[in-house]
């Protein structure tokens, strides 16, 4: 059955890999699965047809059949399900390694997110150059946190899983702004995702898409 | 084999209702599992033994035997994947239900949590009254999307779920600012969820928790 996924037509980052579809990109080929890509524009998000797939009118999207998801982590866990590669077939081991999963979106990846809210969203506003170092000290509250965790190990528990893809991907987004650097054995983390086979192809594909001439009218 | 989650000593809500164990007792009730409840002060919260359980040093955690987890989303995934009642067995309904949980914790709370960001952690700086606006227009687009969605329907696709607990926990949030009863279906959705005898049940106990006096010293 074929899979097809949504991506920005043109995603904000211009092709350095941080737009959602890559986590999913990712995720489909550590599992070796085949895709599509349909290609939504910013105007095109917000109309009832793509709503009716994502009601928050954002991006990527799923279908598979007469199976509709969205939601990064949802499509992700489903991939993961139903192929080998994401996650431990151990119960207690799986178990954990959709703790991480969760952690990543929920607990580390919102302060992250605060940095798109100050620079972009409140770029304008004159509490914005104040805002930014408080921001960036609770990241480093949470990466210092994760790192302490992570230790000298190469993945979070035990084998690479979907949990590990899910930080690896929260963790890129902290490089631009230097504080990944400042935790070093975190960012030797996230060179270990972007080493691996998949997710170089995840990112070459992601790049051709977002670096594609559009066709002369 | 006993369960046992953690829970603040004391509730900065002091019974509300919204702190996180409060979800987790409520999944515990609908799947009908006894547990037990371990209090950790602040104090302790951020010392090695609650560490090793936590990374982040936050509640609630739960513990099954050798089984230790934590982040409330995949604590509820795990009752629910374990017991009847919180998610669809039809495999796709369960895809779907799962995409909601993740939509609650990841797209639905972020901006909700904003409101924590401006009145507690920076309610001292001079921004701090004009963000709040800002911040509320935030959540009002995301309900206003999300009510769209819900329409009509009970719950969020077919049958309660772990989905619709996730979401009721969530916007339980918005209720204290009035943004929640500016979308009365949402609302009205609301109240369904806390109607349930579980709920109830699971709010009653960490009532009781946050309330319990302190024995004299």
């Amino acid at each position: 059955m074929t899979v097809t996924i949504t991506a920005f037509e043109r995603s904000p980052d211009g092709g350095m890999g941080l737009a959602r579809d890559t986590r999913v990109r990712w995720a489909l080929e550590e599992a070796g699965l085949p895709y599509e890509v349909r290609p939504v524009s910013f105007a095109a998000m917000k109309e009832p047809a793509h709503l009716a797939v994502q009601p928050f009118g954002q991006i990527p999207t799923y279908e598979e059949g007469d199976l509709v998801l969205f939601e990064t982590g949802a499509i992700i866990f489903h991939i993961a399900s139903h192929h080998a590669g994401l996650l431990p077939n151990e119960a207690n081991a799986r178990a954990r390694a959709i703790t991480w999963m969760f952690a990543a979106l929920n607990t580390v990846e919102p302060p992250i997110l605060e940095l798109i809210t100050v620079k972009f969203t409140e770029g304008d506003k004159p509490w914005s150059k104040e805002r930014f170092p408080l921001i960036a000290d609770r990241i480093r509250n949470r990466l210092g946190q994760l790192s302490a965790r992570l230790g000298d190990a190469e993945w979070l528990d035990g084998a690479f899983s979907a949990g590990d893809l899910l930080m690896v991907s929260v963790l890129l987004r902290t490089r631009p702004s230097g504080i990944l650097n400042e935790f070093p054995s975190l960012a030797a983390y996230v060179a270990r995702g972007e080493a691996r086979p998949a997710y170089k192809r995840a990112f070459a594909a992601q790049l051709a898409f977002n670096t594609a001439q559009p066709v002369a009218g």
